[in-house]
């Protein structure tokens, strides 16, 4: 008899939640006990972990977020509080994690790991898309889907109003949701952080598109960027001269009913990470490649991300 | 034989579409011919104007937005101009027409009329639902139903996290949009242009509320309030001493595929004002009200909106 | 003190879990105790009654159906069920209920008053929408949209492929939602059980608009017409000549999240129910009208519904 | 210069309409004149082609089924119409076809082929997923998104009311959706045709389930099972002794806004399969796989399909 812990880590996403819910079934289908450790690392610490049971995930598959709470977490930096919860979870006899979380959730349990000996296995999740090693992350087609909405709707108005409209996708670092976005709505124009962008280029192309027609603009943009959104907006009113306006999407795109993707992903991932700690596998991260899942170990997960080079080529 | 145009005038509401396919449906079936006027006023002078067929309304039910377009115009403020599209009505024996537009564009078209004559009738149509004297303003159902879905989507990663989240909705002058959603979507906070607040009133009742376990809030503010949304969220960072985000939704509350509400007002809307036309009645307004639709005169309905009572007691 | 309870009878509708939420919200704002009655009258019988929390109604306002249960009971015919059910009412000291449900929940409500003085407000609860005395009973507005969906998502398909689809809608006696959504989404039929149709006199019509170039035709019927759906798909293939499909709607017209209308409306069906109870009003049911609300007796409520004949003319 | 013609055949996808878009744009950068034949084989034999243009194309990217039309041909069979279809094409100068289409569709212009050399490349589209060779068919992500709404849907429902449902999906052959769908909803039965099944294999488990509690049950099933959906339906009524319903899907799992998979999927289907025309490679069909996208032949791709036996393993 074994007991394994899943716990969840920094950013919430769509698909947490029917992840969950399988961690329940699968574990208890292979007769593991399942425990969650409520509110990410702070959870651990404070050891608010319980045995997981069929009632607690009943219904919450069609839910965003996540049912155990998430958090980020500076006294897990420290010795004293990672201490606290290796003992937490002596105490319950648990000795194997499974995290979902990004890269630095990852390297948290990999200190934890060398500390302690807690095995873990990690399932990316973050809706930037921007793990390396890993083709996909739990929650990017929800989010897809969500910001797909918005931009379907700005369409409508946009184009009965003839103006531009500067919409801004999440991504600090990543153009992923942008990118992919733009390429499947249409978009006009799409500036991400991975690609050094001139707006000059633009002006004469769009200039061009208004003179032969064109009445309005969707340009999709990430939030992290060199320029604000507002910037290219004034850009659009100033140079090419047309009406603007800038629509920051926000965290409308975390949540939202996880997409059939994310739920088919989320139990895969749990699948392969709850047989690799079966296996007594440790600090492995599952990741979906062009050769579908396998484990990658911590180093490589833990490196930059670069965006694929094909993906970039469509802009 | 009659001739009855139509325009759409101001911002674009979801359900001008639907009422643009009726309106071609209805006139047919009464022997009238239909033309639309293309971009509103700025169609108007320029004469772009064109008989309307059913393939032009063919599919545009379920689209956001107006398919003939929409503007604003200086222009039509002179007089040079109103007679410039007085000459382009005439040419095609147009002398009445059918608006859909807010307080504003009513008051041109009054201009208008007392100049040359030309009968209209107005259906109110923005989604601040800030028109005086009637009770519904097409778009207010899709707007406030796309409000919901970013609300419900918000929450989910709200109670995830332990965080309050500053919702903000249009409404520059009106807090319709705000109020009714936070009503329906159990908001703990919200803030519209009619009501005085004073946060430290909720100071105290939120301290008391994370006392008792509460981890998230969730606040709808109007655009139009007198602090900008940035300020409430520091206020609970610095304040409540809960992290915060803010949402501003945007111009995605304008569009997206009808709702059957707005789809049937829509409906309903046109039959009123193309009866109107055909009663030879002028410078009304169609108005839904408790006693179900009524015509209202322009002064009326061009009034300062005042938001209900009632409903204002809710919050 | 006074403790005041709520129970779902009859079919489930989205728009009941907004209003428990409230309930709870608006009886404690008064200082009555809310109780919860599970599974209808079979839970009145069985003592299933508990007092409701909120943490009972938390997050419970994004989802169909009923958190409570509902249910048909046979037993509720008999006096001596009856009689167990005011006994386990008067071990919790209530007196009075809010029963969501259809006219014939009303009925038996109203045998229990006259047996045992349990006074109750009704909430006029069906996706059909057929209770006399009430414009609109809770429930609709989603069902309404959610057929919608359904049939925007049809007419793709039906436009791509030449085709006749004959859309079945709920409705046993009453074509409301079948008549709605096909004046709202311009489908080229509309059978309900309120009106006499031949189908000869379509045969002509469609045979010259297939002539005029009309490639598909979108038939609504009601569940609750003379002919099965397959007979009028049969038609279209044997008299019209075009290949046809039959869509049964069916339970999915019935959940999914309320929509604003439904939930404001809910808010304010309760409020008029337990406004109804506290002055001691008996029987009565909130009714929605070209008025507003009122209140009517459970006499007029349980005639025979009668369909808006201008709606009718519609078709 | 190069023309290159697109249709589609068979049975209407969503997705097909970002690939028509994005086929303009593709081949339009590449130099090439793109074509619609529309109405699939039919438009062929009839000379229903046109050279294709941006304005073609415009807003269509969010709407489901295709604008250029689908049919399947009986006289296409026959070498005296392929001949004409020839014809038709010589004459435009078009000597390669990009078709959206199943297995059966692929066959016939295999045999065109062998008769007049025009090439084709195939791109795999059909809800069903039944296609040999490839790990995805355009449409399916799409219409397995909506068959979740209905599931989530009808859970609410049944959730309120201690009730079985069989949904029935889409399927003759093949139990993908039904499949994917029941492992991603949580639902309690699934019945595909690969698989024998034994009801009463069921019994137990489901009595043993309502002693722990259960309320309800969702069964899953796909249209061509051995039995009626109401079959099972009438097994929950009599032997497990529950009301049941039954809801058939039908044609809404076709249409609607296609899922940004499918337009993603779209985007790299036919940039694919212009890249193999341009290369004159004969008679290939895009498949994507374990490996990413490749080329398969004919012979492959019109094999049966199998199921993947480690999806079978979760029912």
């Amino acid at each position: 008899m074994k007991n394994i812990a899943i716990m969840c880590s920094g950013g919430d996403v769509s698909g947490m939640n029917p992840a969950l819910k399988h961690f329940v079934e699968y574990t208890k289908s292979k007769n593991i006990t399942p425990y969650f450790i409520y509110n990410g690392y702070e959870g651990l610490i404070d050891n608010h972990i319980e045995e997981a049971t069929y009632k607690d995930v009943a219904g919450i598959i069609t839910r965003g977020g996540t049912k155990i709470g998430s958090s980020r977490s500076k006294r897990f930096l420290e010795y004293e509080y990672r201490k606290v919860a290796k003992e937490n979870l002596d105490n319950l006899g648990i000795d194997s994690l499974v995290v979902l979380g990004g890269d630095g959730s990852f390297r948290g349990l990999h200190q934890f790991y060398k500390d302690f000996g807690i095995k873990f296995c990690g399932i990316p999740s973050t809706i930037d898309n921007d793990i390396n090693g890993t083709e996909y992350c739990l929650g990017v087609d929800t989010a897809l889907n969500i910001i797909k909405v918005a931009i379907d709707s700005i369409r409508d108005t946009a184009s009965s109003f003839k103006r531009a409209f500067v919409i801004e996708t999440m991504g600090r670092d990543c153009g992923y949701l942008a990118l992919i976005t733009a390429l499947t709505s249409g978009a006009e124009m799409c500036l991400i952080p991975e690609v050094e962008y001139n707006l000059a280029d633009y002006e004469k192309k769009f200039k061009k598109e208004i003179e032969d027609g064109r009445t309005y603009f969707i340009a999709i943009v990430a939030e992290g960027i060199k320029q604000d959104s507002s910037e290219i907006a004034k850009w659009f009113e100033e140079t090419i001269g047309m009406e603007a306006r800038v629509n920051v999407l926000g965290h409308m795109q975390r949540g939202g009913n996880p997409s059939i993707y994310d739920r088919l992903m989320a139990y895969k991932f749990v699948n392969y990470a709850v047989d690799a700690l079966l296996k007594n596998q440790n600090e492995s991260v599952v990741c979906y490649t062009k050769k579908g899942f396998v484990y990658k170990n911590i180093d490589e997960v833990t490196k930059p991300y670069r965006l694929d080079t094909e993906l970039i080529k469509s802009l």
